[in-house]
């Protein structure tokens, strides 16, 4: 089942759900809507390969904005720090984001339960968009579990910003 | 919990679940197709600004089809008017669709519980792909939800076609 | 509700979940990592048409693994063959394979109840990527359902590797 709005409010109280910070006009029939936080990065090599790591830059957006272009790959996060303990928690972008041919993600839209800190955004622009820092850019909902619960304590946990890709790790761990 | 076909089916009957029109073929395991309208737009600048309103033109796909082209975001809806004030629809490509490189939503699969209309798509196609209008394009699904249930009141509210975004509002009213 | 990682074990266990071959070392607090399985295919031509059948041919992964150009689709399949009569799976990339810009589906990520076999990949990638065969490249989630369940006896059943798009069947047999 999906949290409605105001189960994702109730749940924030009880301390089930965590979105730091919270604002309940923020609440949406299904959702909670999140934030572009300022920092965005994206790799620096011409090609990209999953075994390896690959060389990656951060940046700030700037005030007036920034354009992204459809023939890069960009990582950006949250402005809040969104986790929970009980429900699963899945992200997307707004309509109007996806109106305008943003991908907030690319196919990896579901968060671990237990996985807390600011949620990575992967962005891709179909056609050239300026993004700014703090504009609304996607929601974030909720689902319950069946099943004993076992918490997320994998290589991404506690993110503060943009973090590039660990795929490698999986290679030297064996497949 | 995913309402199975033949759940979609009892809610269309009980009018917890609009489609219209409806035919019971079009019922899938666990979700129901729908076909893609006629009408279709795109932005008309280069650069579009997540706040700004960007200028768009709607066109009818032609009666032989309309080949969609990579470099370009496409919003088109789909045939049938489609909402729910009890579970919350999701949206999909058809497998067969996916399998072509077309997208037809750009991560906002998520409809708003008491959102009605026709739904809007996102079409983006990775290589150039030929579609027409009243082809089968996706499937919908439907969710039940937990907590009180809050109809949706929002910017997109009964569309009857592609309807450009409006992400320019989130700006004036304050982020 | 979706199944927590313990709970997908169990089903297996119970044979109400199949994927073979099964390690309990790749359940995720909710959801199951699969691997790349070594063939991909793409199409020919250079416009593709949902209402005919679409020039295909299949490839097989090179050892040093094979880079993925942005302006093509790529249809591959999951090592594992994965189905269940009782839970609906869908399936998303792996979080280190989001971050470096390679989609694993095209919005096409529900598997129907009844579907069984090695799940088709649709793979875009944002920028040259090379991949391997063998390597952890996504995950598939089990979610329960409400209503009478009618299995899935489609085009696509008993996959056994990629499967060019079946789209224009659907125009053969009507709209």
């Amino acid at each position: 089942m999906i949290l409605t709005g105001p189960a994702i409010g109730s749940a924030v109280e009880a301390e089930e759900i965590r979105i730091e910070p919270f604002d309940p006009a923020r609440l949406q029939p299904n959702s909670y809507d999140f934030h572009l936080h300022d920092r965005i990065g994206w790799y620096t090599g011409d090609v990209l390969d999953c075994a390896r790591e690959n060389p990656f830059e951060e940046h700030t957006i700037p005030v007036g904005g920034m354009v992204l272009q459809p023939n890069r790959i960009y990582l950006a996060s949250t402005s809040e720090r969104i986790g929970s303990d009980f429900y699963v928690p899945t992200i997307r972008a707004k309509s109007s984001i996806g109106r305008l041919g943003l991908f907030v993600h690319v196919t990896a839209d579901l968060i671990d339960i237990g996985s807390h800190g600011r949620l990575t955004l992967q962005l891709h622009a179909v056609q050239p968009v300026r993004v700014y820092s703090g504009m609304l850019i996607g929601q974030v909902t909720f689902w319950t579990v069946t099943g004993e619960v076992v918490l997320y304590d994998g290589k991404y946990q506690g993110s503060d910003g943009p973090r590039p890709s660990l795929s490698h790790r999986d290679f030297e761990v064996g497949r």
